[in-house]
């Protein structure tokens, strides 16, 4: 794409709503833009990294063996008294009357939904197990919307349920998701860390929030320095095992979000427990029969006897995320993107607009580019070589390639890494092979 | 996908409630529900040929040179008081209060939004012409919700943008969308006729409806047949071209929706005059500086004057474009599926589910024709081959191979084409190369 054309608002100055990193960031490169309070439009290439990340989620769901689905916005309000959340979810949900006057309501997330449309489908045991998501936009009217897409209104996020005839089965899904997770946020180049969390009434021990470690995060936690020291999980994963393996090795390690932890019976030495501030980024919950109770989600067993489904619903803040890889991944003078969601793989640098020879050269160097499906934002503007040094690192695209005068006598270019800020002069030639296995997010 | 596995929960019975072919067939086959009067949750199957759609849509965009960005659902109040439109829309904007007693709406169209994201950004001519567009559900609150998703409440929509300094610009703009559409809908398998429509007090002749043609099209059409011989836009446009004449090509020839069609003044004879029953899927329309005006959105020109933007919009009914394109391609069996959206290319079916040889050798042709990445549905269920046969014709995939205890004998497998009903008796082996290269839709 060549910047000229490109709708890319960028802001000199930091705007002053904005008071964590993140926002600041997304507002200045152009990525978003506030239409309300706590609402934003995601301009074409905050747009793209969205898309991208809500891709790698849907890659590691479909892989787990959960089905894609798409519930409406709008719900309405009789499935929540059915469930008796209607009156406790205050008033974080937005509620109104259609034409009507029937009350209906943006839903803030789909346990009722989803169990309505599954005791309608669904009577036998025969079609359980089921792993089922959706990604889609969500509503809550908080009080005080701030801190950008890290506590907005209009949110997307990710939600899977699964349903299961009892414990043991209903436990494999919980571990599937337990795993699909580590899978997506390794792949979204985060360090995410399962933390125990409050299950509440049902109690038991199948929940856990995945916890990002960052300077600016919302709340303390800790956690054994082992677990930091853990290699992401990437390699193939066989879904049809138990995977407790796996989950074992996470869980057996102590990490605590504040309200957990507890100074006195925390096993680990303090050498090793590392004291940090952390994003929740997902959340999983095993929560047994509470809504195929209350809403008569029942299925016929092998034996003929009815019971209650056992249920667990599992999320993902996908727009939040945006803002979480950024809070992990910046330096003073801009984003850092990780390769799998920036939005262009590399950004190409005319360094010299007025020079008609670097011009010519660099539109060749965009056109081959191009040609081996490399996503190439070109910063072909008339201004100032060093405008668009600092608008390419605050925009944080991975590569940057710098052409200009001298270099192109010798037949060489500036390569720059933008997050190590190594640079190297390569020849034109090599450009080529250098990036032409980079990673071609899908177009989405 | 394994359809013992997979979430789709077919109806034996015809659905009294659903008036339209459409509507019936997405009920019956397990690709939609409803979940309130007008809105609906998409099963996995239907969500599949939703997302296939789509993105056929935003590939074509994209080549046209328009940019994606995504707008939120929920719009403030103010923006539609300023263009004026908030009175003059009616009871079809769902119209309610955030917590803090702001009104906000659920957006129906987004001339306002887009027009003040482009004001906020946009000051000079530099930056011109501009095409933007988004997909996103929007909210109209039909007084009387039916025919499924032909007249839905909640419902997905393509929405673009243009902004050009002036009328020529804004008409190369036009033509650019024209041409798209015409490109989109052929892809979609789908006969769609440029229709003009009425332009309203702006006047000029710079509207078209996409009209397909069906049987149980919502309202009469009239056409030149020359228009219906015309082979479908699928060689490659150079959009940088003014596109005149492929725009003239359709517009030179007679056709008119029922409001505007004059039996009298028809300039072409009877003979010609192809009368018919006709289903909107897109519409385009200039409008000038209408919002640009109530809205200020001003440019500086190159010579310093200030100036309103020329604009206009262009849509297309994403979800609507499912139940369009069952109403044109249908039996009294079930959908047929076009192969660019179909949900999967093919549909295999083990006949004889007892016979453990046969069991045996479907199994392997599903996991060869997987390694091929061919999007195969196997119906690996304990029914009856009867139920297996009306359930494949009723779901519509474009292919379906029969595995039974006869042929496998023999080493041979029967091919049926859901559209000819024509069927072949072929070798096991030549299976893998008869649909090595059917086309795999993308996964997103």
């Amino acid at each position: 794409m060549r910047r000229s054309a490109l709708f890319l608002p960028t802001l000199k100055e930091n705007p002053t709503e904005a008071q964590i990193i993140s926002h600041r960031l997304l507002l200045r490169s152009g990525m978003i833009r506030q239409t309300s309070a706590g609402i934003y439009c995601w301009l074409p290439m905050g747009f793209k990294v969205l898309k991208k990340i809500e891709q790698i989620v849907r890659e590691e769901q479909d892989k787990a063996g959960c089905q894609e689905l798409l519930m409406p916005t709008i719900q309405s309000a009789e499935l929540w008294k059915e469930s008796g959340r209607y009156n406790d979810y205050g008033k974080e949900m937005l509620r109104f009357k259609d034409r009507h006057e029937r009350e209906i309501l943006y839903g803030p997330t789909n346990e009722e939904l989803m169990t309505d449309i599954f005791r309608q489908a669904v009577k036998s045991y025969r079609d359980l197990p089921k792993l089922l998501y959706h990604i889609q936009w969500k509503f809550r009217d908080e009080v005080r919307p701030r801190f950008g897409l890290m506590r907005g209104r209009e949110f997307l996020m990710k939600d899977s349920y699964s349903f299961d005839l009892d414990y043991d089965s209903a436990k494999k899904a919980y571990n599937k998701m337990f795993v699909a997770y580590l899978r997506t946020f390794a792949r979204l180049g985060l360090k995410a860390i399962p933390m125990q969390a409050a299950t509440g009434p049902i109690g038991g021990d199948l929940s856990h929030e995945f916890i990002i470690l960052a300077d600016t995060g919302e709340s303390a936690v800790y956690c054994d320095q082992k677990l930091l020291d853990k290699n992401p999980l990437q390699d193939s994963v066989h879904y049809e095992s138990d995977l407790q393996e796996i989950v074992d090795s996470w869980t057996s390690h102590y990490a605590a979000t504040d309200e957990k932890h507890d100074p006195v019976r925390c096993p680990i030495p303090t050498s090793q427990l590392v004291s940090a501030r952390g994003i929740e980024v997902g959340h999983i919950f095993y929560f047994g029969t509470k809504y195929s109770e209350a809403m008569k989600a029942s299925i016929t067993t092998q034996e003929g006897q009815n019971i209650y489904v056992h249920m667990g619903s599992y999320g993902i803040g996908v727009s939040r995320l945006v803002a979480a890889i950024i809070e992990a991944s910046h330096d003073d003078t801009g984003i850092i993107w990780p390769e799998s969601v920036a939005p262009y793989s590399l950004g190409l640098i005319n360094a010299v607009q007025s020079d008609a020879h670097v011009t010519k050269i660099t539109g060749q160097i965009y056109d081959q580019l191009r040609q081996q499906n490399v996503e190439v934002l070109y910063d072909d503007r008339d201004e100032r070589a060093g405008t668009k040094f600092s608008d390419m690192d605050l925009i944080g695209v991975p590569w940057q390639i710098i052409v200009g005068t001298k270099g192109i006598k010798n037949g060489t270019v500036e390569v720059k890494n933008r997050k190590t800020g190594q640079r190297e002069m390569i020849s034109q030639e090599s450009i080529y092979a250098k990036f032409n296995n980079i990673k071609v997010g899908l177009r989405c």
